[in-house]
């Protein structure tokens, strides 16, 4: 049987584990599309730091592009996944379905999105209809500490199912999830299991992302610090999460139980200054995920009525953060002027 | 008629600015507590750059001491009035009370508050019991921008009335509010004049001051770009002014008219990056004034079951963003631990 063929979209910390793993799986041949580490990898190749795979030096995969490559006019051969694992940002172009969609070959490529958050698979639907769309929810600590160089301190966690493209026939979906979990994992030795309650899996995530993420931002402040200023756990963190419980049950039949809370209070370390993801793009000047992980489970409580206050406030507050990021970047311009709009 | 003897605790921008009028009024001699400015107020004198008061060159009040005196013992004549427009931040010692006391002289000596916040009269009438307290709502722009050098760009304007102190007969405390509006503003040319309904008053300024100052100081934002940043002021702004005219009905009879709102979305200037006061001690890591312009009127709400979440959010952030300030300042330290607290 010929290896499939994966396009791996997003060469950071866990698009390159998963890009090594798929193709140490002998599965799978994978073209890494590489974009501010293109030089480094194909000039020296990668080099992985992992508690899992150990020290690599100078790996490179089957094929190493620049950019996203035309599959349409036969330039290449048809994938048969893509892998995204760049940050999801729709606030600010491209979208994902722009950027993937020349490599997309209708009907025939599945896309897994390796990204957090809620409806994301939304916009894709719309643009491919007759893909198979596939979800990974990570728990996999990954970085890049430079170009094409990863430090990996977790092991490799997934968990993979298929979404809902209503055109797509459930089977087919599931089918091209499972495979694709055989490929990245063929002897079971990886924590990268099929879960077919995609909803769940994501919401529980959200749990954490919609809380941890935006409150330590807005605070700069690290998750041991949030614990030992006790009242950023009781007045911020436990009601957002509360807020999700019931926004996951009321909009997508999702019960995290109750226990949820004390793994989400516990899930980061407490003796480090861990700060999460959106807190690091926060101080580094990064556009920050705000949509996926507090927009649209705030945007799900409203279409169903759930008035979820925390969430609203931290959103505002998220949000105008985020326009700050766009300043700094030249994406929003201050435009000053003597006359008050709201005069 | 014998001069008013004024202590002025407190020689930043407003109280030096008062400190000024009070003797050029004729009616009072000042005595100044200055401590980071004391050398330089005795060796060259206090500088005024006034839109006032002009260019004003090496002014001393009556008498500069680096403490504030012992009254209780004959080593100073007792004060009439005690200004305090230090910044009132109860969650750190020392206290007002406390930095005030050795001058209070029980029965006669006045305690004229011209800080901002709710309730800041209530440890005060705990502590003395038997003196007048008066209000001082300023609206006067005026920074210290060096040691002694003062930068005043607006005219000086106070809303100036008497506190409730209920072993203070009403008249009396009346009485000694009017008359220091009177040796203030002799002339009746400044805007510094007696409101006897200090609760409006003060309710009023919260409007402001519990919006767009913890609001300004969490998104570190300007007010022009704020408005700029409209959700800013339609999903975090106007629904906190909400929450506190409907507090101040509830909690103290005060109406505060729909035109309010305009006021406060108008009060800074449009056209410079000005950053509210709380926001600016956040950025050069003073301690900020949350308890008073944010916690006493969320208190208030929850006193007579005004649910205000906006302001609830809002005042769990701010505290701990003062956490990190105290911390800065070693007045809290982080303890790492193995063990998570929440296990």
């Amino acid at each position: 049987m010929a290896k499939s063929r994966v396009l791996v979209v997003g060469t950071g910390g866990i698009g390159t584990m998963s890009a090594y793993a798929l193709e140490q799986g002998g599965l799978a041949e994978v073209t890494a599309v590489m974009r501010s580490n293109y030089d480094a990898a194909v000039n020296n190749g990668i080099d992985i730091d992992s508690v899992l795979w150990g020290q690599i030096k100078g790996w490179r995969p089957t094929a190493i592009t620049k950019t996203v490559p035309d599959a349409s006019q036969g330039e290449v051969a048809p994938f048969d996944y893509i892998l995204v694992t760049t940050k999801n940002i729709p606030d600010v172009p491209p979208t994902v379905s722009d950027l993937i969609a020349p490599a997309v070959t209708p009907g025939k490529t599945a896309i897994v999105l390796s990204q957090n958050g809620i409806n994301i698979e939304k916009p894709l639907i719309t643009r491919f209809p007759k893909n198979p769309l596939i979800s990974s929810v990570a728990y996999t600590g990954a970085t890049e500490t430079a170009h094409a160089k990863i430090y990996n301190d977790d092991p490799d966690c997934q968990k993979i199912g298929a979404f809902t493209n209503p055109q797509v026939p459930a089977d087919i979906a599931a089918k091209a999830a499972k495979h694709y979990v055989h490929i990245y994992n063929p002897t079971g030795t990886l924590e990268v299991t099929y879960d077919a309650d995609v909803a769940a899996v994501r919401w529980r995530k959200i749990a954490y992302n919609a809380s941890f993420n935006p409150i330590s931002s807005i605070l700069r402040m690290d998750t041991p610090r949030m614990r030992m200023t006790e009242h950023v756990i009781t007045d911020l963190i436990l009601p957002i999460i509360a807020e999700i419980r019931e926004i996951a049950y009321a909009a997508a039949g999702v019960t995290l139980p109750e226990d949820v809370v004390k793994k989400v209070l516990h899930q980061d370390p407490n003796d480090t200054a861990f700060k999460p993801s959106m807190c690091q793009d926060l101080e580094k000047g990064n556009l920050m995920e705000i949509e996926n992980l507090v927009g649209e489970p705030l945007r799900e409580g409203e279409r169903v009525g759930v008035s979820a206050p925390t969430l609203r406030i931290v959103y505002g507050i998220m949000k105008a953060l985020q326009v700050k990021v766009r300043e700094d970047k030249g994406l929003w311009e201050a435009r000053f002027q003597p006359d008050n709009p709201y005069e």
